[in-house]
C-alpha cells in the first residue's frame, strides 16, 4: 500500500475494530471514565500492518491502551478528565532504540573519525577509566534520555557501568529500559573480574523487580572479553532468571578473523556451542555474516540489532539487514552510544537504515513501512516485550509518540509511512507518553529538567577536555 | 586538529588576521560606519582550513565581509546600527547546495521504494507531464527555497522547467543560485525540441544578466536524453557565454553500460570527445567510476557533484567520494530533489556523505572538517562562485547561517566540526543571511510567508493525490 502514490493518506485508511480490553471499568451514567483520550488527523498503529486511521482516538486507562476508534464515537462511549487533540499530526507507537551506551553521551564528539579498535583502545577505553564513575553515568544517562524522548523514543536498551545509577535514571524518567549489566573478565571502576559483574548484576535484578518499566539484562560484552566459562553461566542464569543477554557481535571483520585463528570458528557458532542463542538472545551489530550464520540466527529465534550509522562511522562493516529480514530474522534498531553516532535520534536511524538497505541491495529493499515496523515492533520483539509494547493496539501499554507534520519540510502528503522515514521528523515530535504517562508535552520535557542536564553536561565536558 | 580529543574548541582557536577589505568607508568620529556586526562564541571560516574564531565578530557592510576580528576590537573600530549577538551559537558560511530540481518538493513522497528508471518512467515523468506548469514550479520552488534557508542552505543549484518562474521565486527569496535551465530532446509542457529549450534559456540568460544573486547554466538532461549535435552546440554556447553545464551522469550502472553499447564509449568520455569537459562542468552524480574516468575529471578540472540519498534512495550506486579527493577533483553536494530524497537539508545530506565514506571506505575517510569544507567551499567551486562564496573571508559575500548549540543533544561540545557534522543540527540555524540581507531570523523566515506557502502545497498535493 505504501508503494503507490495513489495511495494517500486518505484512502490507506482502515476504520479500526472497536475492542475494548479492560472489563473492569465503571460507568458514569452512559458513559465509561477514562483517564486519556488523544486525538489526531492520523494514527499508524503498526499492527495491523501498513493501516492508517483517520480522525481516531486512542483511549488510555491506568497506563493502557483500552480503545482505538474514531473520535466521534470515542466522545459518546468514554468520558475523560483529560482530552488531547493535536492537529496536523500522526501517533504512533513510540520508537525502542534497542542498543546504545547511553551514558557516553558525555563523550559525544570526543573523537571521531577513528576505526573501532583504535577509538577504543586510544581514546574511549583510556577516557573512562579516567572519568566513568557513578555522577558521570547519572548525568549522561539523563542526558541521553533527554534526548531520546525529545526526539520519539519510549523505550531503550542501556549496558554500560553502574547500571544502578541507569536504573534510577530510567525511574525518574519514565522512560521504559532494558538494562544490561556488563560482563567484562577485566575489571573497571564498577566491578573487579566476571564473577563481581555478575553479582552486583543479579543484585540489580532483585532490586529492579518490581519496576514495571525497567527490565534487567544480562550484557556480557563480545566475545573476545568474556571467556568461555563466564558464557556459559550466563546461559545458565539467563535462562533460569528468563533474563534477555545483549551481546556485539561480529561487529568488524577482524573480531571475526581473530576468532577463526583463537578459537578455530566463528564467534556465533561459539555462542552457539556455549548454549547462549535463543530468542532471549540480543545480537548487536552483525556487519559480518554468511549463510550459515543467517540460518543459525533462524534456528534459534536469536535477535539481531542494526546499528547502521555506527556501523558506517567506525568503518565496522554494514548488516545485510533485507537479506535477515528474508530469512525471518527479527531486525531491531539501536543508535549506539552518542560517542560513535553521535545522535540519538531513532528516526534519523531508522532513515539511514532505510535508506543503506536499497543503497546495498535494490531500491524496493526495507521500504518505508517495513523501516517503521522495525524501530517500533522490531524493537519490541528483539527485547522480548511485543506482549506490551510496539503497536498501537487495545490491552498494550500506552507508550505513544505525536509527531506534528504541519512544515514546510513535511508538506505536502502523500504517504504517511514515506513521510515519516524519509524526512527528518526527530525535532517535530512534539508529544511522548509511556503507560499513559506524558514525557513531552508539546516539546517540553515533563519528567527531566533539561536546563539542569544540559548545564551539567557541559561542566563534564569542561573537566574531560581540561578546560 | 578536529580528529584530537584534546582539541577543544578552546584550543583549536586561531587568532583572524583583522583584514579591512573595503577602503571606501567613512568614518564616524574615530569609527568606521558599518551595516551590521554579527558576534558570536565561536567562528568556522572554513578559509583557513581547521580554524575555529572563538567570540569574534564578522563586520559586514554593503553586503560583504569586511573584516573578521574579536569582538572587543570590532566595537573599538566599527560603529554599527545593528549588533546580532548571538549566544551558543556558531557561525559558518552558508551551505551549498549543488544539485536539485526544487519544484519537485510537490512530489514529496508521491513515489518511494522504486528504481530510477521505475521512478521516472511509471510515476515522476508522468505526473510531470499531467502538473507541471509555471504555477507549479513557483510553488514548488518556494516550498523548497524555504525548507534549504531554514536549515541553513543560503545558495543553491536549480535544473527544472519554467526557470523563469524560478528565478522570480529565486529574486523575491533573497536567497541565491545557479538556474540551470533544461535541455531535452523530446517536448515537454515548457519547450517543443532542443533548439527550443536553447532558444528559451538563453532569453532567461539575457533576462538574468544584472541579477547579482543568480546565474544560469545549461541544463543538458544527461547523455541520454540529449544528442551529440545539441550537446556540440551548449559546448560551444557556454564556453563562448562562460556560463557553467550542468548534466546528469554516471548516475547507474545501466546508463554506462546502454551507452557502451549504443555508443561503443563510456558517457563521460564522449563529453569529453564533445568537448564539454572543463572546469565549469559539473557532473552529478557519478556513481559508477573507473580510475580512467578520475583522470578525466581531473585532468580537466571537470567538477562532481555528489548526492548520496538519492543514489542510496534510487538504489543508483555510490560515488566513491574520497577516491576523487585523493586524486585532486573538487566535489560538492546535492540534496538532489524532494521527490528522491526527501529533504533538502544540507545538514543531513553531510552527515549522510561523512558516514558513507568510511561505510565504503576507512573510518578516516572524509573527516568531519572536510564534510564541512565540501559542503561550503566544495559547492562554491563547483559552481564557479568560489571569489563571492564559501567561506567567512573579508571581501567575499556575506552569506552566512548561525546555529545554536545549547541543545542536548549538541552537549557537551568537545569539537565543533564534529558536532556540525555528526548530529543532527539543520533545525538548529537560527538565523541566515544572503549578501548581508537576513533571510532567516530567530528560526522566522524573513522573505517568505511560510503559511501561505505550505497552504498552497498542501492544495497542490490535495488536487495531485486526487482528494
Amino acid at each position: 500500500m505504501t508503494n503507490s502514490p495513489k495511495n494517500t493518506p486518505a484512502n490507506t485508511s482502515i476504520r479500526p475494530t472497536s475492542t475494548t480490553a479492560s472489563g473492569s471499568l465503571s460507568a458514569t451514567g452512559d458513559k465509561t471514565p477514562v483517564d486519556l483520550i488523544v486525538s489526531a488527523p492520523w494514527i499508524i498503529p503498526i499492527v495491523p500492518r501498513n493501516a492508517v486511521y483517520q480522525d481516531c482516538s486512542l483511549v488510555i486507562h491506568k497506563g493502557d491502551i483500552i480503545d482505538l476508534l474514531p473520535e466521534a464515537e470515542a466522545l459518546r462511549k468514554y468520558h475523560t478528565a483529560e482530552h488531547t487533540i493535536l492537529e496536523a499530526t500522526v501517533l504512533m507507537p513510540g520508537l525502542v532504540n534497542a542498543h546504545g551506551h547511553a551514558a557516553m553521551s558525555l563523550l559525544r564528539g570526543y573523537a571521531d573519525d577513528f576505526p573501532l579498535q583504535q577509538w577504543l583502545n586510544d581514546y574511549i577505553w583510556p577516557a573512562e577509566s579516567q572519568w566513568v564513575n557513578g555522577d558521570f553515568v547519572a548525568d549522561g544517562t539523563q542526558l541521553a534520555v533527554a534526548e531520546m524522548i525529545s526526539s520519539g523514543t519510549t523505550c531503550y536498551a542501556d549496558m554500560y557501568f553502574y547500571p544502578d545509577q541507569i536504573a534510577q535514571v530510567v525511574r525518574h524518567s519514565g522512560i521504559r529500559a532494558q538494562i544490561a549489566f556488563p560482563v567484562l573478565e577485566f575489571p573497571t571502576a564498577w566491578a573487579r573480574d566476571a564473577s563481581d559483574y555478575i553479582h552486583k548484576g543479579l543484585q540489580l535484578y532483585d532490586d529492579c523487580k518490581d519496576d514495571a518499566l525497567i527490565r534487567i539484562a544480562f550484557g556480557p560484552h563480545a566475545p573476545y572479553t568474556v571467556n568461555d566459562n563466564t558464557l556459559e553461566r550466563i546461559a545458565t542464569l539467563s535462562s533460569e532468571l528468563e533474563a534477555p543477554v545483549q551481546i556485539h557481535l561480529h561487529e568488524t571483520a577482524q573480531e571475526v578473523a581473530d576468532a577463526l585463528a583463537d578459537k578455530g570458528s566463528r564467534p556465533i557458532a561459539r555462542l552457539n556451542q556455549i548454549g547462549l542463542l535463543s530468542p532471549a538472545t540480543q545480537c548487536v551489530h552483525m556487519t559480518q555474516i554468511t549463510n550459515e550464520d543467517i540460518q543459525l540466527l533462524a534456528d534459534t529465534d536469536a535477535q539481531v540489532i542494526h546499528c547502521p550509522q555506527s556501523n558506517l562511522k567506525l568503518a565496522s562493516g554494514l548488516c545485510p539487514v533485507q537479506k535477515l529480514l528474508d530469512a525471518d530474522v527479527n531486525v531491531a534498531l539501536g543508535t549506539d552510544g552518542a560517542a560513535s553516532n553521535n545522535s540519538l535520534d531513532l528516526f534519523k536511524e531508522l532513515n539511514m537504515a532505510a535508506l543503506l538497505a536499497k543503497g546495498l541491495g535494490k531500491a524496493t529493499d526495507l521500504p518505508a513501512e517495513q523501516a517503521l515496523y522495525m524501530a517500533t515492533m522490531g524493537g519490541a520483539k528483539a527485547l522480548g516485550m511485543a506482549d506490551r509494547i510496539g503497536s498501537l493496539e487495545a490491552g498494550k501499554a500506552a507508550d505513544l509518540i505525536a509527531i506534528n507534520l504541519a512544515d514546510v519540510s513535511t508538506t505536502p502528503l502523500y504517504n504517511l509511512h514515506s513521510q515519516l522515514v524519509y524526512t527528518n521528523v526527530g525535532h517535530q515530535v512534539t508529544h511522548a507518553w509511556v503507560n499513559g504517562v506524558a514525557l513531552l508535552k508539546d516539546r517540553e520535557l515533563q519528567t527531566i529538567d533539561s536546563v539542569a542536564v544540559t548545564a551539567r553536561a557541559k561542566q563534564w565536558g569542561k573537566k574531560i577536555s581540561g578546560d
